[in-house]
């Protein structure tokens, strides 16, 4: 046992291709901390607390000896740990599963926890911070946020993000050279990941900007859908051109809150939210009857997430620094907080790393604001294209072995 | 009008990410033998021999003064001059569409006649070139060839493989990642293109090369589907570990010939092909109904020919080099060929390249042979693997501006 004890990581939630540069950052922080007697031995919980309840604990100092195997692990897709969709119970509903995780923390000596992970994660950051505080129990809980929707609050935006960002932007930019090569008309519906926040959704208006070519329209969830505005947008779009391409939110509703994709599933996934698909294929069905045209719908479905070949250079090497900060907060003697990055207020592109009470974060959904979606929303404004611009920067160069990504696998 | 006459391209069928390459390499051939005086203009014709009898023609002499643009144009997805699918008819038939680019040779004197396609586009070399032959109209008829299907006989593989295959193994490997994070029980099945061939799905193998981690099932177009043994290998695989995943070609189908996603769709595409989808999206349904466990399946869909961005450098430098070839063969004399590779017989991979008769190749599928396939159907052997991992090696490095690639549009 470490005079200061040990430290844990742990990654929940969706995968996405930067949250392991965020487990590398953390890696980082933590084996510099150890060896200046800070921290004992830095554990990692394989699938998220699942895995900590059932002690399932790694010493990464040991898989990581050699650091040149970390910039392997930043260059990998999805969680290197394992992840879990595990929500804690509100302790004053069950306290054991808390007692629980105390006694494990006690066993191992374990005093600072890393949570990395999307709004579900910050509330386990939330509850667990609470109840060893309440139980007198020294222990530094950060969480460091993660997740491809960019919808957390209080943080500019979020790691993994970005690199979503360009993965949908390089892909619809890829598209929309594929649609021009016909001369009929034809209309493709492009189906981007986002259930409440249309982030990721905006970031396939970014081919357009600066006069390129970019998708004819673009639909949020943050403003209701109408079918009858839609197909006299269609129209208006085809009668410029014959190959008109739509980008959508799979969270697009109509004024009613009823999703356009209802109409093919309607499951609920462990966290109470409408499992969602085939807002496209609705659409596709739909204009193929009012127009009679050529109609495709791509659901650009997981390789959003996990498209780490293709990541944003900016996104990754922001991932790592988060990751970094969460240990020199920590350290710092900060704990319920999450990492946060604020954009500094300068004309280049620069990020601040600090952290907020995760309290003001928990069970919040940072939407796409009114002054980014345009009038007659189907489409994205000049600012938004400004925020979303330097979070696709840069292109990552990862090892290749055969004609293959070379992958970290713990 | 040059003392040799002029030379004319086209592209037709649907785009590859590679095509724009081969594109190049006539480019450069054609510039190089203007300068020495063999050829006169070089034309661009609009969307294939639709364009052609629109006479839509472009100088691409002078839309390429500056060399330094043909590699841009080398790294951009889909067709550059746009496509068709116009399939000529059986001059017998009606021979006014024949008589009218004879017509429109004769008045741009075009003697050099390059057409970058599949199947369907090696078609129209042979019939123009066996109609200039029989109105002893002096013109040189080249095809080159460029499929993501890989299903042109003679040819050792095709341009616009390499890269596709290189988009599904990458991808699929990510994949992987992503679906490995939960101890849930899951399946997820990645329906890949390929109509009547399986080649572009025995690239999804390349992941578990080498004790590397594969999808656990492969089934090809090659093999009849059953339902039962398909549910038998699921079974099995569920019981190795709770992530299963498993790539399926767009085509397979039963005992009978009928397409597994034939129950969601069935339309008939210009060249009287069925449209296929959703072969994924019937297996989710069933694999849910049977075994109850969270089941997902993934469309690969458009990237696959477009994803320019994850290109196989050697694709694409066999790409260049088989347009170049092209001009070669067509100025050396030849006629009514298409440009074939040949894997030279040396431990090292080489390509030769040469020409074949283009009445040999056109309105043949060359299937994946059994000795790539598993004895129980539902996989790829060593000898398979060995065949497709030279055709994927290599990265490229496009030009980017602002997080996303630079592409030419002419």
């Amino acid at each position: 046992m470490s005079l200061y004890g040990n430290a844990i990581v742990g990654q929940s939630g969706g995968p996405t291709a930067a949250i392991n540069a965020t487990l590398a950052g953390v890696i980082k922080g933590a084996l510099a901390a150890q060896k200046k007697g800070q921290i004992g031995t830095l554990f990692g919980m394989r699938n998220g607390v699942e895995g900590l309840l059932a002690e399932r604990l790694i010493d990464l100092g040991k898989e990581f000896a050699d650091e040149r195997r970390l910039s392997i692990l930043e260059n990998t897709p999805s969680s290197a740990l394992g992840s879990c969709r595990k929500k804690l119970p509100p302790p004053e509903k069950d306290e054991s599963v808390y007692a629980e995780i105390l006694r494990i923390f006690k066993k191992y000596d374990i005093r600072y926890f890393f949570y990395i992970g999307g709004n579900d994660s910050m509330d386990t950051v939330d509850k667990l911070s609470a109840y060893f505080a309440k139980n007198q129990y020294e222990a530094k809980i950060v969480g460091v946020p993660k997740t491809i929707d960019n919808d957390l609050v209080v943080t500019d935006h979020t790691p993994g993000f970005g690199s979503a960002a360009k993965y949908v932007a390089v892909t619809m930019q890829e598209i929309l050279r594929d649609c021009a090569v016909y001369t009929i008309p034809a209309v493709t519906i492009v189906e981007i990941m986002g259930r409440d926040a249309g982030w990721l959704t905006t970031s396939a208006a970014l081919p357009g900007a600066d006069g390129g070519i970019g998708p004819d329209l673009v639909y949020l969830p943050e403003k209701n859908f109408d079918l009858h505005a839609f197909f006299a947008d269609v129209r208006a779009a085809l009668d410029r051109h014959p190959n008109v391409v739509v980008a959508i939110s799979e969270g697009i509703h109509d004024a009613n809150g009823k999703y356009v994709g209802e109409g093919l599933t309607g499951g609920v996934d462990a966290f109470g939210h409408t499992q969602l698909s085939g807002a496209g294929k609705v659409l596709e069905v739909a204009v193929k009857e009012r127009f009679g045209c050529k109609v495709r719908s791509i659901e650009l479905n997981l390789p959003q997430r996990c498209a780490a070949h293709l990541a944003s250079a900016a996104d990754l090497s922001e991932s790592v620094a988060a990751g970094e900060h969460a240990v020199s907060a920590a350290l710092a003697g900060e704990s319920g907080c999450m990492v946060t990055m604020t954009r500094a207020n300068e004309p280049a592109y620069r990020i601040v790393y600090g952290t907020a009470p995760v309290c003001e974060i928990a069970n919040q959904v940072k939407h796409v604001p009114d002054e980014y979606i345009n009038a007659e929303a189907n489409g994205v404004t000049d600012a938004c294209i400004a925020y979303l611009r330097p979070l696709i920067c840069g292109e990552v160069a990862p090892l290749y072995k055969d004609g293959l990504p070379v992958h970290c696998i713990l």
